[in-house]
């Protein structure tokens, strides 16, 4: 979680940024549909002034779940369609996954990728071949644990297979998605805290679309403040 | 965790302080074994401060695990056997455990109860009978997560039964609490990265006392800096 990121150092890590309700949903969708890059940023300022600076890039986000004013989009994944998004920046500002994001960065991380059940085994094919320690960080909603999130980061390690070192978290994570494992996901991410608010808000679809396992076999790399595709397997990956 | 309580608001609850290695359990045992009282203390200083006005107390606790100098005991549950404790004040500065406390109370929590494997149905029993929400507090180690805590957790929400609300967090750590039930609780709790720290340090004992459920019926109560026994089902609470 970003609050024990202050403590974390992560030096010659590779970290995975999990926000599965919307952030890494979003932007994993958004350039796999095509856009250039993602640009994340914090607050609504720096995202408004930066929108200033590119008038051509869209700007999106969330604040309490729903778009700013004067947005051009939101963060729903359904939102950044390839009509919307192809060969587009987009400039996104959500409330956790910026900051897990940062928080990789600040703790030293070597390389920082997004994850989300759409890419998992992008994500997974990439941590076995980084040849480092991985650091899962799970973004959580509004500073607190998130079911969605570390049910994700079980489903990475367990992807890695066997013989790891595991941190007591990490544990925990797998534990849970072991025991779900087999469950219908779209019912388990729902069945969380912020999947029962976002379905309040009417976003029930997002939860369909976050839980559509390998639905973008992407691999999005944050690097100086962008994110953008990597193609998997590159070498020095 | 300690650090996901900044966010937290918790008029009306009752907190359960939880770092079963070893702050919780060393707690525990002082007050069972006939300690009138422990005063948890943050820093060194203050614990020597306090010592200082009081030449009567003991002076116990650790830094990185250890006792630091001068002082009369460490955070060992075995060293508060009943001819060192009984009818004696426990200064006591723990690194996870004290900030624990003043977390739940300055969030605001109505009540603040102490919380170990060792007291297990005295703490279930409580909550049980305590009529508002319940909000259990993971000290955890270096600000991290820990299993240790987190099973427990799960423990005292498995004996609470079903129909509860609970959170992202209680959910998790219910499932691992299940998925774990019927193992060997010592071994688990030694397994923890904080457990093999101290297992390493020589204090593998501390681990199988720290896991010896209910072998303290007892409830310990924060309040006004200091800990004390309660009686159980004493009416208000």
């Amino acid at each position: 979680m970003p609050c024990e990121m202050e403590k974390i150092r992560a030096e010659g890590f590779a970290a995975v940024v999990i926000d599965i309700l919307r952030a890494s949903t979003t932007i994993i969708t958004a350039l796999a549909n095509g856009a250039e890059r993602v640009i994340p940023l914090t607050t609504l300022e720096e995202a408004r002034a930066r929108k200033e600076k590119e008038p051509d890039a869209l700007l999106g986000g969330e604040r309490n779940a729903l778009p700013p004013p004067g947005f051009d989009l939101g963060n729903s994944p359904r939102e950044y369609e390839p009509e919307r998004v192809k060969g587009r920046t987009v400039i996104l500002t959500t409330t956790n996954g910026t900051r897990a994001c940062q928080a990789a960065v600040a703790a030293g991380a070597e390389v920082v990728v997004i994850g989300g059940f759409v890419n998992r085994r992008a994500v997974v094919e990439f941590c076995r071949s980084f040849p480092g320690p991985i650091l899962l960080v799970c973004a959580g909603t509004r500073g607190r644990f998130s079911l969605e999130d570390s049910l994700y980061a079980g489903s990475v390690i367990s992807g890695l297979g066997e013989g790891l070192q595991l941190s007591d978290g990490a544990r925990a994570c797998l534990t849970l998605y072991e025991r779900w494992q087999g469950c219908d996901l779209a019912a388990l991410v729902g069945g969380s805290t912020h999947g029962r608010r976002l379905a309040d808000l009417g976003f029930g679809e997002d939860i369909r679309l976050a839980a559509a396992v390998d639905s973008h076999p992407v691999l999005p790399v944050y690097r100086e403040g962008e994110i953008r595709l990597e193609p998997i397997g590159t070498p020095g990956f």
